[in-house]
């Protein structure tokens, strides 16, 4: 058995975080997407303004072991606003690496989402799944969570590139 | 023909913008859901650290008319981030007033939205679109949006309440 901490991610985690953020997204099968540096986690998250926040997944030696902590998984969230409600938090990546899954480290990432949240005066936080992710719906279902898509028919549209430039006119 | 012109929301819309809220929720048959008041929409949008923008659609009287400007649709935006691209903008809601519709003051809308988010270097806005509101989303694709839900299976999902209580042991 693994002991695994979840902590406030430090600037010096951001290495590791682009790494669990590009196994999250090739697990995805959207790897091709990501387009982010090192240096932009690091200023991002970590200036005056901080434009997310992370938490990190630490496992921790046993007795007798040389291996230092290393994180494991990390899930990523940012203040959103709600005109129904005021301010929420919207967790934009939960991750664990495959060989710490099945031992509630996901679960214990979404409580500490749940608790920063009511801290901040948040009544709710939301994230999207993929939908053959069975696994992580899942367990977002067991912790309580509504699935907003299949219960109210939410869509999530996007609009990039090319097409901003043409609708802006530049 | 009415003048329409976009302009970003001052702290005295905030009363015309709450009113817009409600319709909107009303029409998205959710309005049990709206909680928020004018005094949050003043502190939260209004302060040193803004957790929202807001843009309104206000028509202007034609020569001889005795009725001042007023506000017939809105556009409530913020700041997120992707793992992925970075700094992105998240249009939360979007409304134009049933007499106002059909006269393209949506897509101005939306058109400015595209604006500041290449000018604040996002590289994509989002924003999410009821199933059943086929005229949001027909609009939403013509201007170029990607259905990300139907192309990609996004699912949209929420924890609040007395869950997010149980779920951070308080």
């Amino acid at each position: 058995m693994v002991f695994v901490q979840i902590r406030e991610a430090k600037e010096g985690d951001c290495g590791h975080i682009l790494r669990l953020i590009r196994e999250l997204a090739e697990f995805e099968k959207l790897s091709d997407q990501v387009k982010i540096r090192e240096e932009d986690l690091r200023a991002d998250g970590f200036g005056e303004n901080p434009f997310y926040h992370c938490l990190v997944a630490e496992s921790l030696p046993g007795p007798g072991e040389s291996q230092g902590p290393c994180v494991v998984g990390y899930g990523l969230y940012y203040f959103i606003y709600s005109t129904w409600k005021g301010r929420n938090v919207y967790l934009e990546d939960i991750y664990v690496k495959p060989e710490y899954q099945g031992q509630g480290i996901g679960s214990k990432i979404i409580k500490k989402v749940a608790e920063v949240a009511l801290d901040k005066g948040c009544s709710q936080f939301r994230l999207s799944v993929l939908d053959w992710n069975k696994r992580a719906m899942d367990l977002y279902k067991a912790l309580g969570a509504q699935d907003l898509t299949e219960a109210e028919g939410w869509h999530s549209f996007r609009f990039e590139g090319e097409v901003m430039r043409k609708l802006a006119g530049k």
